[in-house]
């Protein structure tokens, strides 16, 4: 824990935005109010996602077709006053690139047609060609000459991602998700140097492609380290949050002049929310289970919070979405110089969602965060 | 946060046992050795276990017949070298004898036939007749002789358990396991006052049928808040915790003149580590993702914990169990005056576990926790 550090005082350099919240939020300097973004935002919510994923075929087709891609990460932005776009794509690129032949069959979650378990399999990784990757790249310039105006001037800033190192591993070695992790943690225990060996190549390949996203137009960078919460204290340290850290050592911290912040986001992480804020990341996300003002006092303001309500509050009544979006709202509480604050959900949003229920979060954050500063 | 309480100094009655090391632990009592037992220690990773539940036919046939739940019950015993035996039952009988049908499919979670999602269901709801309970009380009954010598002296003692007031609501209103929980999650922020209603009439229930399980013969009873930890902060004590509470508020603490120490384990709940504490119960049960050492000093030892291995580390090879085997005691630390700790893994034992894996885990624990006294 340490104090709060003060406000940042050298001029930070942003893009030209009309919306700069999100990005001065990131980098905790003052906002007229919270900027908000929901994680899968661009999902199975939205009857227009729908359509578009219908025309593309599959969910892959869809996030490899840059139009389409595009076409369903403005969709959102449409209908709710979000205060940033975040690329439509998948966490799980990156191993897909490195030849494991990614999947999703209908109604079900990620698959790899290959699996990682042995130490030839291990031996084979190796940092994916860039190029074939280029859809990814090409959707993130094609979302970027979307959202701008005629003066080159964006609507709002636009996210890059990839999942962690550690969690590419997860689906790498299980081959998809699993209830109990029991593969991977099987690799880990009996064979650290191989689990050591994999992560090693996730981190620098993820490294890249993060780069290679912001060189594209990727305006801030998000790890998504959905599954570091699975490991035990002291597993998380050292095949998790190493590697995350090996990530970002790496990423670019600016591009053609402007700061690029970087967002760790480690779902069931609230345990190790210190070593997390000391990684070297701009934002921490968080999910539910973390009071925000606790988070604040942990941190000591010492990086952006990104978070934190429940998606299943988004099935309650539209008083009671606004009633429970105000209290995280003042749990994180009164803004003062040096912190930051992005309202998000603690994870993705359902596919079951009203999407009612999105424009009373969005509405709410914006209305009521102002009576916060 | 609170400093280290003095050791009890008056006389705590504990039953005739050969060997009291795990009741001595609960209550904070100086021990040779930590104790140690395993949730599911009486499970699907024994050939015995897999043989007499083929006699039995299915699962909850098992469980009904205090026979062969004895047989099972006692099983690990013979193997091992185990400070505890817990009787072979399940989390969810309580709903079952509220009449909603529990079954297990092979290779499946728990389903229950009749599910809990409206007025007219929440309002049929009550506390069950014990009767419908009675294998479980004749279990109990019949595993206690089977643990007594001739003069009546138990080889170990006896733990009782039931799932948590939430956890039963969970299964009750999903109608089986989740991976989102928006079915209980949506009646909760929707209809709170319905949940309120379910939540209260499952932990009067927990509470006499934990007390009939401590009047037949159980020596200690543990609480699984197996789903606690999928709760937003704030919502996790207004539902999880506070019905915890009512139920460890209505325990009988002492039965034929000797201590039964109420034991609550949430999984997912090292955040809600000092709020668990201060619920009045005697130990705390721990998951994998928390440090043993910052238990200890956030507890102040003013609880005994309980825990916490990754069951997953079993899959490795046996001097890798041992190490870290080793590494969890120590990370708990010295043992000082007022002070308690039982060994257990972070969660149930994996049914593809290598029976071997348990031997060294169990001799581990013994053998190095002399040399931390």
């Amino acid at each position: 824990m340490s104090t709060a550090p003060a406000a940042p005082t050298a001029p930070i350099a942003l893009p030209p935005l009309a919306n700069d919240r999100f990005l001065r939020a990131c980098l905790r300097l003052p906002t007229d109010a919270t900027p908000v973004w929901l994680m899968r935002q661009a999902g199975r919510y939205l009857p227009e996602y729908r359509a578009t994923r219908d025309v593309a075929g599959s969910f892959m087709g869809l996030a490899t077709n840059p139009e389409l891609a595009c076409e369903v990460t403005m969709q959102p932005l449409r209908r709710y006053d979000l205060d940033a776009a975040i690329l439509f794509s998948d966490i799980l690129t990156v191993p897909d690139a490195m030849g494991l032949g990614l999947s999703f069959a209908a109604g079900e979650g990620p698959k790899f047609a290959k699996v990682v378990r042995d130490e030839a399999a291990v031996a084979a990784l190796a940092v994916p060609d860039m190029d074939k990757l280029r859809y990814v790249f090409d959707a993130v310039r094609t979302i970027r000459r979307e959202l701008s105006d005629a003066n080159g001037v964006g609507k709002v800033p636009l996210i890059g991602f990839s999942g962690s190192p550690w969690t590419l591993a997860c689906y790498m070695v299980e081959g998809g998700g699993s209830d109990d992790y029991r593969l991977v943690k099987t690799l880990m225990y009996q064979r650290p140097d191989l689990m050591h060996r994999i992560l090693a190549v996730n981190a620098d390949a993820v490294a890249l492609y993060l780069n290679t996203q912001i060189e594209a137009g990727a305006q801030a960078a998000m790890i998504f380290d959905s599954w570091g919460g699975v490991l035990a204290d002291g597993a998380f340290q050292q095949f998790s949050l190493a590697y995350t850290k090996r990530v970002l050592s790496q990423l670019k911290r600016e591009h053609d002049g402007h700061r690029i912040p970087h967002i760790v986001f480690t779902k069931g992480g609230g345990l190790w929310l210190d070593e997390i804020a000391d990684s070297g990341c701009d934002v921490v996300g968080l999910d539910w289970t973390m009071n925000l003002c606790r988070a604040r006092q942990i941190t000591g303001d010492r990086v952006a919070l990104q978070g934190n309500l429940d998606p299943n509050v988004l099935f309650a009544q539209p008083e009671q979405v606004r009633e429970q979006v105000i209290q995280t709202l003042d749990s994180f509480g009164r803004h003062t110089p040096g912190c930051g604050h992005i309202f998000n959900l603690g994870h993705g949003i359902s596919q079951f969602t009203p999407p009612e229920s999105v424009s009373v979060l969005v509405d709410t954050v914006h209305e009521h965060s102002r009576t916060l500063r």
